[in-house]
C-alpha cells in the first residue's frame, strides 16, 4: 500500500483552532526526529518539576541552590537532569561567580505545545 | 533552604493566556508522575509519526494495514510502538474482523499541550 492511498485532511480545510498540526497532517520524518529528543527530555518527573521550578522562579531563572531543596534526590542527580534538559535545548545556563543559573528557552515549549494542541495565537486572533 | 524561600508567580496574578501552567506554578509531584510516561511514549520518532498518521487518517482511525507502508521498520516493530502508545493512554484500539483499528484519545494530547503552552480555549474566550 502506497503513502498516497492514505486519506489526509488538508490543513487548509481544517478549522483555525480545531486541530493540532499533528492531527491536521502527517508529521514528517525530519520533524519527528527533531521533536522526539525534546519529549525524551521531558519524560522524567524530576526533570518536569525542575523545568517548572526554573520557569516559575523570580525573574524566570534559578540557580541549583534554589532547586535542590524541592527534591529527595542528591545534588549530582539534579545536575545530571539539568544537563539533560540543557542538551535537549529546553533550558540554557550561565555561570555567575559560584553558581550556575538556568532559564527556560521559551520558544521550545511553545513549539511542543503548538504541535500537540490547537494554537492559542490563532484562537485569540479569531 | 526551604521550599518557602522560592519566589513563585501567583497563578491569579498571571495574564490569562500569557503562560503555560508549567510556567505559572510549580508542577506537583503527582502531576509530574502522571505526565512523564506520556512524554516517554512520545519520545520516539516512529511513535510520533504513527500517532500523527492515525489522527490524520480518514475518520480519525486507522488499522495497522494503513500504517506500515509509511515506515522502514517491520510490522512487529510497528505493533510494539502501537502497544507503547496504547499503554500510555495516547491511543485506543478495537478489533474488527481481521484488523485492529486505532484512534487517538484526543483529551490526552490537549492536556499535554495545555501543560506546555498557553491555553487556546482561554485565549479564544477573552
Amino acid at each position: 500500500m502506497s503513502k498516497q492511498s492514505l486519506s489526509i485532511v488538508n490543513p487548509a480545510d481544517a478549522g483555525e483552532a480545531c486541530c493540532a498540526p499533528l492531527v491536521r497532517e502527517p508529521l514528517g520524518e525530519t520533524e519527528a526526529a527533531e521533536l522526539a529528543p525534546l519529549f525524551k527530555a521531558l519524560a522524567d518527573p524530576v526533570r518536569l518539576r525542575l523545568l517548572s521550578l526554573i520557569a516559575c522562579h523570580e525573574g524566570g531563572e534559578a540557580c541549583v541552590c534554589d532547586l535542590t531543596a524541592a527534591f529527595d534526590v542528591t545534588a549530582p542527580t539534579i545536575s545530571h537532569h539539568l544537563k539533560v534538559l540543557k542538551q535537549a535545548g529546553l533550558i540554557d545556563s550561565e555561570r555567575r561567580g559560584t553558581w550556575v543559573y538556568y532559564w527556560l528557552n521559551p520558544g521550545v515549549l511553545d513549539r511542543l505545545a503548538a504541535t500537540l494542541g490547537p494554537r492559542a495565537t490563532a484562537a485569540s486572533a479569531s
